[in-house]
Formats: C-alpha cells, sequence, structure tokens
C-alpha cells in the first residue's frame, strides 16, 4: 500500500492506494473512531463492493443508502435522498459519510456531507479509475444544474481516500480510458516524464497490469494534490486542473449528457486544446501530435462529436472558467507545462471552433 | 450610522447600523465593485422596499427573485429557485446575492450563495429586528428538513450585514417582541449590565424608539460577533448562544411550525432554561424571575404550550446540540453568565418537561 498526503494544513488527509484495500480490516478504523456511519452507493457498485466496505466497518452502527446510477441523477433531488437517509437514521454531527462508487457517488455524497448540519465528516472509496484519480481528491463536491455541470456544490475535504486498484477489474472499457484521460491530463499540465511514462506504458493500463495502475493513480495523485494544496479554492493555479474541460464541458452540452462519458469529452477537450494552442504558436506542432497519439492510443475520441457551432460556442462561454465575463482557457505551452490564459484573439477561438467542428 | 465588525481574519466584515441606511447611494460601493447581483427577497419586503434596495446598486447588472413569504418556504425546493435565478441570469463566480428579507430569505439566500459555483459573495439586509440581532450575523445559513429545523447548510460569511432600523416600522408586534428575545439572550449569556439596560427600557423598545432600537441591534451584534469570532464554527462556546434553543425547537416541533414564531419558541426556551437550571439549584431563584418577567415585560410566551411529553422530548434529542448522543444544553448560571453542558440528571430534565407540560 502507497500512501500521499495531501498538505491543506489542519484539513490534511491521507490517500490510500493499492491492490485489495477494500476489505482490509482495520485500515479505516483510525478515521472512523467508532462512530455512526452512511455508506452511500448505487446500483452497480453496491451488488459488487458492499459486503467489503461494511466489513472494514467493526463499532458504531452502519446504514446504507444505494442511489441510482449515472450522471443524470447527478442532481438536487438525489442529493435529497441522501440527507432524508441521514435524518432518517439520525446521523449526527459526529457521523461519517462514507462515499462507494465513482465520482457521482463521491461528488454527490460529499456535497450532502458539506451541507447536512453544515458539514460532517466524509471519506472517498473510489471504484472507477476517473474519482481514484481526480474527482475523489481535491475537495470538490456537488451536483449538475440543468444549466451547466457541477454548477452547484462545496468545497469539502474528506477525511482519507482510499483507492482499491482491485475494483477496476470489473470496470468497462470505456470508463477505464475515460479515467486515463485524466491522468494524462496530469502530465500534460505538469510532468513531462510521466507523460512519457504513459506513453510508454499504455498498453499495459489498457490490460489492466496492477503495478501500471497503481503507479497511474500514484503519479495522478501526486500532482493533483501538489497543485490543490497550493491553491485548495481555485483562486489561480489551481484551475490548471481544467485542462481539456472548457472545450470538454461544451462537447458533453452539446452532445447531450450520457453521449460520452465525461473522461471521453476531456480526452476530446485535451486534444483540442492542444490543437488551439498550436494554432496560436504556442504548442510545438510536434507535441501538439504526441498529445493527439497518446490519447488515441489510450483509445480515447480526439475530435468533437458534430454539433452546431454557435450553441458550443455559448457552452464554452457560461462554464465556470469565465470569469469577470472573459473567457479564460487553460492552454499547454509545452508537454509538462500548461497556463491559464485569456490572453488569446477571440476571433482565433471561433475559427477554430468552426473549423474543428466541421472537420 | 455606526459599524461594528465581526472579525473573522480574512473572512472580517462590517455591519453597519442606523436609521435610514436602506437607500443609501454609494454605502454598498466597496463591496459590491461594480459586480452583477441578484436580489433575493419575498412577497412582503419586496414591495415595501425593493426599490430602495435597487436605488443602492449603481453599478452593474441587477436581478431579482420574489420567494414566497414564510419559514414553510424554508426547503431545498425554495432554495432551488434561488439556484435557478442565478444561472438564468447567468452570474459568475464573481456575482454577488443581496439577502432583503428577514431570517428565512437571509438563511436560503446565503446558502444558495454558498453552494452556487462552490461559493460565491452575499450581502445581508435584514429588515426583521430578530435578522438585525441574530440570524443575518454569523455566516450560519441553511434551510429546514422535515426531520428537524436547519438540518441543512453551510458556514459562509457575508461581505456585510447593513441593518436599518427604519425597517422595524413596518414589522408586526410580535415580530419585534420575536426579534427582541433574541437580544435578551444575549444579555443572558454573556453581558448582565445589557440585560438590566433591556429591563429599563422595555417600553421603549416596544415602542419602537430609534434609539433604544439601534442600541439594542448594536449591543447584540457585539456580543455575538465576539461570540462567533472565537469560535466560527461552533466547536465550542458559540454554542452558548443557543440558549433557550433546544426548548425552542422542541416547542417548534410540538406546537406545529407557524404556530409560533421562531423568537417567540426561543422567548418560551429561555423561560424553560431559567426554571430547568433554578430547579437544579444553578440559577439564583431572582435571577430566573428576573429573566421570565423581562420576557414577559417583551411580549413574549414564557410557558411551553400544552403538548404530549413524549414528542417532546423526542424532538429535544434530534436537535443539534447532540453530540455523541449526549444531550447537551445551554443553562445560565447567572443573568450574564451560561454554560452548555451535559451534567445535569437525565431524569430531572425529564420530571421537568413533564411539570412544565403539565402546568
Amino acid at each position: 500500500m502507497m500512501t500521499i498526503t495531501v498538505d491543506l494544513g489542519a484539513r490534511s488527509y491521507p490517500i490510500y492506494i493499492g491492490s485489495g484495500l477494500l476489505g482490509h480490516a482495520g485500515l479505516l478504523d483510525a478515521h472512523l473512531r467508532g462512530r455512526d456511519a452512511l455508506i452511500v452507493t448505487n446500483t452497480t457498485v453496491g451488488p459488487l463492493y458492499l459486503g467489503r466496505m461494511r466489513g472494514m466497518i467493526a463499532h458504531g452502527r452502519v446504514s446504507t443508502v444505494e442511489l441510482p446510477d449515472g450522471e443524470e441523477h447527478k442532481t438536487l433531488a438525489t442529493t435529497a435522498v441522501i440527507l432524508d437517509a441521514l435524518v432518517q437514521h439520525r446521523l449526527g454531527r459526529d457521523g461519517v459519510v462514507i462515499a462507494l462508487g465513482g465520482g457521482v457517488v463521491g461528488d454527490m455524497a460529499g456535497f450532502a456531507a458539506a451541507i447536512y448540519q453544515r458539514g460532517i465528516d466524509f471519506i472517498q472509496v473510489p471504484t472507477t479509475l476517473l474519482a481514484q484519480v481526480d474527482s475523489a481528491v481535491g475537495g470538490k463536491t456537488g451536483i449538475n444544474h440543468p444549466g451547466g455541470k457541477n454548477l452547484v456544490g462545496a468545497f469539502h475535504q474528506p477525511l482519507c481516500v482510499l483507492s482499491d486498484s482491485e475494483t477496476l477489474h470489473t470496470l468497462p472499457d470505456r470508463e477505464l480510458s475515460a479515467g486515463l484521460a485524466e491522468a494524462v491530463k496530469c502530465g500534460i499540465i505538469a510532468d513531462a516524464q510521466f507523460f512519457a511514462w504513459c506513453e510508454a506504458h499504455a498498453a499495459a493500463l489498457l490490460a489492466r497490469d496492477a503495478g501500471a495502475l497503481n503507479h497511474v493513480i500514484r503519479r495522478a495523485c501526486e500532482v493533483k494534490a501538489e497543485v490543490v494544496a497550493g491553491d485548495e479554492r481555485e483562486h489561480g493555479r489551481r484551475a490548471l486542473l481544467n485542462l481539456g474541460h472548457t472545450f470538454g464541458h461544451a462537447i458533453e452540452v452539446c452532445a447531450g449528457y450520457g453521449t460520452l462519458l465525461h473522461g471521453e469529452a476531456v480526452g476530446a477537450g485535451m486534444a483540442m486544446a492542444a490543437r488551439f494552442s498550436q494554432r496560436i504558436g504556442w504548442l510545438a506542432a510536434a507535441e501538439a501530435g504526441r498529445t493527439v497519439a497518446l490519447l488515441a492510443a489510450l483509445r480515447l475520441p480526439v475530435r468533437p462529436p458534430r454539433v452546431e457551432v454557435e450553441p458550443f460556442l455559448a457552452a464554452m462561454a457560461i462554464d465556470k472558467k469565465v470569469l469577470g465575463g472573459q473567457l479564460r482557457l487553460v492552454l499547454p505551452r509545452t508537454i509538462g507545462h500548461a497556463v491559464v490564459t485569456a490572453e488569446f484573439p477571440l476571433a482565433d477561438l471561433r475559427a477554430f471552433v468552426r473549423a474543428e467542428l466541421a472537420a
């Protein structure tokens, strides 16, 4: 087992990474300390891992709430179901919420924990690669609104994150690739060596080699932890983690939620960001090429779907990366270094989007 | 105009108190800085003060959402109405929510601001005495759940609080008294002199004398600001502000929400806390008597309604003041000093509640 620490002063917490951690008796004892817990999971993950999860909790009352599976359920209404369960099982301020599942479960369970009694503790047990490398780390919780993704939420740091790479054996291929997209992102924004490692180990990752998966989770978490520690509430540098997300959100909105997985949309969005950065002369053609090639090798889409231009541009502008009315993008300068910037000609962006969607 | 500062480091903020502040051009400019704003008000307060409120905002886009009036609307569903308005009017992360109304509007608008885009700025413009002396100060925001009051919410400090005592001229008598209950509470827990001042000025307060009202708002805010500054997230001393609230919540639940105003229930709850403290030998009979007499002079109920004993006790236990399964109460030791304690015989409490409800 490897342990990474997210360094946030009084809110610091460990990420435990390894194969077969779920069911490991005693691992959570120091965090739970016998307190009452509510496990939040969904109808897909529950039947697979709920037994092992409950087996880790020796003391305290344990209750469970099982949500429907799918991003379309990441709503205020489903959050209310979790809140109802917390009230029904009479969890006090010292209660603990345990999120067992992918990013949707983690985001919603974390949000419910953030607002129940104005904030109780929670633990992330991510069971998808996307959640293990990205959404379970960093304290962003929230839900979607018909007007946009993650428009409602809270910053709420977990007590700990437990990532068992064995759970990835039951993950569909598309979801594995979607998770790898967010890992590659960490390489592009902050670690050229890790990017090269991913290029060299693409086949091992797709074959779900345990060592390769544990390494990719660890290195992605280390990059993310370092970025989050420097900017917990995204006033600056943390926005780098949104590489590919502005294009990606527009892809998700215009293609219709559920058509693409979030990680797939981010993959295509990162390819677009690389090509746009190349177009305005910021990223070398060879590096843009490597970026697109790695994403493709990991079986991710690298082109946006064929959608209308104007709704796409509109969807980019409602995105949270707009600050004071000005559209800011995360763009790679080289592999291993990206910037958050509004210093590009909007006309270029419009022409670029037009050309991409016509391609 | 008087200004009190709530000292919370980077989240410190001023409370402006005076007669005729609403409509005072320029007063909010330093806080708004031309940013887009959404004014949240209700159907009672909007027609009275929305014009003056809008007149204070010279720059930036201003939108409004008017909610139905009443505690029964302090729900997740009504919060969703505010969130929808924020999305519809496309407020960005730099947008500002302005809460114009009583405690219900302030609690909900503040909660919506706390969770929209994981937290945007908000300003409190309380128009009831209860909100001016209590709910608008301290950063507690939230909504009710069928299982209990304020079970869902967030700590979110405002940019500033603007309390115009002129708005109290349109306040119903019962609501004036309800607000005075929370002010008297500040005297009991922390300031015997202020308590004595309230005894001497009860008639002036009920007559809505401007000087008396401004003083009571100021002194209550000073006490609350001092307590909150020492314990923003209620790990300890802040719980003193819950004097009368555990009994009071049980009164509200058992009488049925809406039968009594919150401040009225707290008034009766403080009278009960004083009598219980006297019963277990902690508060002198004379001081318990003065407490009940002042509350009565301010036209507040000092007895619980005739309700069933068991549901009353059950309602006390679900309350958030229960920590780790142990019921903690705030009890006065003298006028001017109270303690948060679980050091009383539960059997005494049961017998006391039984006697009170049978009286």
